[in-house]
């Protein structure tokens, strides 16, 4: 098993070796020409120029009548000009003006004999009181544009009104650089189109798609061919295939050294394999090749580091075939939330989520597994750790480049706590209120609202904590985080926590101790959050040892991962909410209803975001939908339990 | 002629009133389901959960084997655990987690007995040095996506990463605002398709080519009907069809008052009016009428009103049925450069240049004409100045929202000073050897540079400015004004000026004295441009009394529009550069060669722009084009001729 790959050469590197090597064997922008029509969005590929003037005659810019205007001179209001019938051509806005006149007086300064009206203009007299100078409200030949000047340089994407200045200057037809084709080619026995219904084992091919709309975002043309089984000569052909009719071929998976891999063949078979494995994580396996001036890419499989593959090599080779006319992303400076720690082997890339509260941004890191496609759903930014740094410190200052736009994450509610699917709800009627706000939420248990608020780093968060000593919720908590006051605590829910079964409860299991027995096991929520402080609790309680509980090391985030691992069978049980349960039609054994509120800083108090969260929370809407998703008791969400002075 | 439409309605108030009128009467977003992979960009109209969890299946995250976690538990380095072939499945990554495993060891960490190796894995034992946690190398159903759980709120538009999302969710078609239809008719007997040889009063139509493409960069969907004859009973029928095919219909042109009117009987005999004029310039004469919850806009016709209405009016019905999520333009705040004065009656946009130049961002205004469609084109943002405002003056602080990206504004060369077609082929040299930066060129004539590098508000100026003392060009005139030094005068080219006349020069004109005869024309450029100070300079000379030459102050900007107008007989001669004769094929009576140079003010001299000028001053390429263009003597372009300091 030999690790060809492990070159290990720096991502700037293979980019740039890999431009010019594709530039020296001849890749470069190609021109078509399209239909003005067709053009909106794309780049000029040569100067264009006006091939006749606009207007490209003397128009009428008034209704009324074309003269001469050296026959109104002297005109005034106390020497009026009369004109004859014979001495001036009724006209309209647009017409050419007529042979012999000059200038157009509009209608509305023309005074008539008694008798005479603007219904018999054109055989009566009329009579100026003002003279008018010669060009007067005549839209002159070239006005606009005029022929043979450059309408626009090469390298220009084509707006609405510059279509609307072409057609006007006689330009038909424009020269723009092609779009790049990139034919990409998924591989892999195991692979299969996306369904409703997968089998286990199907691994959904949806890279492609994300892929393309990638593609098409930087100016490219997509092709995607269909998916080829784990046979060299197969591999081998598409690749082949793809080269002829595109500029770009992307081979998707099999460039990790596994059984399966035949890409680098393949590569090496249709052209020559430059680079194989580079110093970025994800994304190391990447293969750079190239057929001639064609490249070949070796796309890894997981859709996170392919992700990051298409957008660090694939972008530029898209941005040089265009000319270098691709738009970039704007880069801002925040404030890690958490540290982020990376290996000084390879240049990271870790997507982040970012939040603006009071005047700080806010970067927090999220998940950084490979096949974790959400993460790039959920990411605001995308933050680089270099190859020599070992990564950042909590507090530090970092540079994100945005995959959002930043007027969109100022309006963002950051939401950082516990847990509930409620979140989610109320993001929901938060964003139909008002598509200007929008939520930003993440899982980090109720704990992790207390520690972000006192950090300054979230706007609110869910905290169901309870207090051992005297049953009470979140109250002796705040006071003990906060003993100088500045949050309030907001009555969101009453919620029941239980045991989420099988359905039946097959194993007639009624408590926590059930599952200390040999051949059951229990899935568990994470440190620091609420639902695992009561576990704890009810261990202590009911004189249980935890270790005797299979699997209550093994942690989640959400309730409804803990729900699908029970509906999985891979737990017998675990402890959660009613509503995650009735998601997944599981069984339910109440334990206990507990108060579930939120944690409002008071520097996010004013807030158009809290202020949105807040009448959310009040409306009959939120509640009936509580009612909808059961388990819930709803009584006065939205007033403040305490606020914290 | 009524002038029922002289209502005056307040812009913000119309729109408002419209978009009430229009809820009132049932438009709303319509929902449309389309398959993921065609929902890029596209705005989810709920929100959507998934539907399965992903990965829908434990599945194995490496290569190598899988197993009971329990088996490993214990082992060390020390003291190591063998399994036997029965202990252990081979797995590859994505396959399915075998029953009875719950966890992968990867085949780098296992160790074979003498003679095994990974070619017989699978019938031999092996041997592990380290325990595995359960779910080690597991990636657990719902690690990514749990079932139920919300993927996207309504109101999002849909990226590349999440259309992987939803696939991987099982989510195979997305509910989606649909596009409103947006009909538009062109209307009028002069209306012609665009072409490249039009004739004399031919408008050409392509407005509906420029709302086409605005109503798609908002994410409608245009639909364009074939231009409609000034009757009104084909105009209502045009209007019917589109109200019955589509959710807002524009009736371009007819909603001025003139003959060809037929707009607001049309619009009131297929629905109903609601407002007839509104306070804004341009766009005055808008029409906004309804016929149940469609909307029936009447455009005018020319372009810059047409494009107003369409932005100020149509956009916000586009925006109200896509649930308000169109993008917006950014706001930036410039200072004006020139006075920008307004009717009081109206609310007034007026196009834009803007200007990065030292620290300020500098905003000139940009003709007003409504035929203008060049002005959009060259446009970089748009300034309101409000109803109950009279203007604003030099230097004061104005709003402006842009039409381009920030930071291409930046880094564009901003030019004002004489004009040269040159100009524009240095832009084009520019901007094809860095896309990056881009040239912004205002015709303001030679002493506008010097004002303009006074004011600090360019980064060079064409200037040719003969001194008549001294018969020396521009150097005695920087000496004046600029005593204090600051600028540098470059080398530009040496070109022939002289009197461009018709093919054949059928007058024999061969001095401006030939033009004060009666019955003959003349065409002039502006005042304070070098090429008027050389006609004043000969009629000084010779003894010319400039009234006596018919069209003296007939004033244009550049040399391309006097080329034009004497090319179209409008006059018989003007004063300019041989490339603009030579574009025009008109002859050429010389009259002296000229200095023109380029005025850099020192502020200026160190940005990228400037020395991407140079560069491309100093090149062969802009010597081969001079040479080509014609009328230009090149001699040291690039070199600085003196630096006043």
């Amino acid at each position: 098993m030999a690790f060809e790959y492990l070159s290990n050469v720096e991502l700037e590197e293979a980019v740039g070796g890999f431009l010019s090597a594709l530039k020296e064997r001849g890749a470069k922008p190609r021109t078509e020409f399209v239909p003005v029509g067709e053009s909106l969005g794309r780049v000029t590929a040569e100067p264009l120029y006006a091939a006749i003037s606009a207007p490209h005659y003397h128009a009428c810019a008034m209704d009324g009548i074309a003269l001469a205007a050296s026959a109104t001179f002297g005109a005034t209001a106390t020497t009026p000009v009369t004109l004859a019938p014979e001495d001036y051509v009724v006209v309209d806005t647009g017409d050419p003006l007529p042979q012999g006149c000059d200038a157009v007086v509009m209608v509305e300064d023309l005074v008539y004999a008694e008798g005479d009206g603007v219904e018999n203009l054109g055989s009566c007299p009329v009579t100026l009181f003002a003279s008018i100078a010669p060009w007067g409200n005549v839209r002159q030949i070239g006005e606009d544009i005029c022929a043979g000047e450059m309408l626009l340089t090469s390298n220009v994407r084509i707006q609405p009104a510059a279509m609307g200045a072409m057609l006007a200057a006689g330009v038909q037809e424009v020269p723009v650089i092609a779009r790049p084709r990139v034919g990409i080619i998924p591989t892999g026995d195991e692979v299969v189109a996306p369904s409703a219904n997968p089998k286990p084992g199907d691994v959904m091919e949806f890279n492609s798609t994300i892929f393309s709309g990638m593609v098409r975002q930087w100016g490219g043309e997509p092709v995607v061919y269909p998916i080829v089984a784990d046979k060299p000569d197969l591999v081998r052909d598409a690749v082949a295939k793809s080269v002829a009719e595109c500029d770009i071929t992307l081979l998707n998976a099999g460039s990790s050294a596994g059984r399966d891999d035949y890409s680098s063949r393949a590569v090496g078979e249709v052209g020559q394999v430059l680079y194989h494995g580079i110093a970025i994580k994800p994304g190391k396996p990447a293969i750079l090749g190239c057929a001639g001036p064609k490249a070949i890419v070796g796309v890894p499989g997981y859709p996170v580091s392919g992700i990051i593959v298409v957008e660090q090599i694939v972008k530029p080779i898209i941005e040089q075939l265009l000319g270098n006319n691709v738009p970039q992303a704007a880069t801002v400076r925040a404030t890690l939330a958490r540290p982020c720690m990376s290996s000084l082997k390879y240049q990271e890339f870790v997507r982040v989520r970012l939040g603006k509260v009071g005047e700080k941004l806010v970067a927090t890191p999220l998940s950084r597994g490979a096949g974790v496609v959400t993460s790039f759903v959920k990411a605001d930014g995308l933050m680089t750790v270099p190859q020599n740094v070992e990564g950042y410190e909590a507090g530090e200052e970092v540079d994100v480049s945005l995959l959002r736009p930043l007027e969109d994450i100022e309006n963002s509610l950051v939401v950082i706590g516990s847990h509930d699917p409620l979140i989610d709800e109320i993001a929901q009627f938060i964003h139909a209120r008002d598509a200007a706000l929008s939520v930003a939420s993440t899982h980090v248990g109720s704990m992790g609202a207390i520690v972000a608020a006192k950090r300054g780093e979230n706007h609110c968060g869910g905290i169901h904590l309870l207090d051992e000593a005297t049953g009470a919720y979140n109250e002796p908590y705040l006071q003990k985080h906060f003993p100088k006051g500045g949050v309030r605590q907001v009555e969101c829910v009453y919620r029941q926590q239980g045991l989420m079964v099988a359905p039946g409860n097959p194993l007639g299991i009624r408590s926590l101790a059930d599952l200390a027995v040999e051949g059951r096991s229990f899935v568990n929520r994470q440190k620091g959050s609420g639902t695992r402080i009561l576990s704890d609790y009810i261990c202590k309680q009911e004189g249980i040892d935890p270790s005797k509980i299979y699997g209550y090391d093994h942690e989640e985030f959400t309730h409804t991962a803990v729900a699908a691992l029970v509906e999985a069978g891979s737990a017998d049980a675990g402890m959660g909410i009613y509503s995650a349960a009735k998601m997944y039609g599981l069984d339910f054994v109440p334990i206990c209803e507990e108060q579930y509120d939120l944690l409002v800083p008071d520097y996010a108090w004013g807030t158009p975001m809290v202020q949105a969260l807040l009448s959310v929370l009040e409306s009959d809407e939120f509640r009936a939908r509580m009612q909808e998703l059961g388990g819930y008791r709803v009584d006065q969400p939205g007033s403040v339990r305490r606020h914290y002075e």
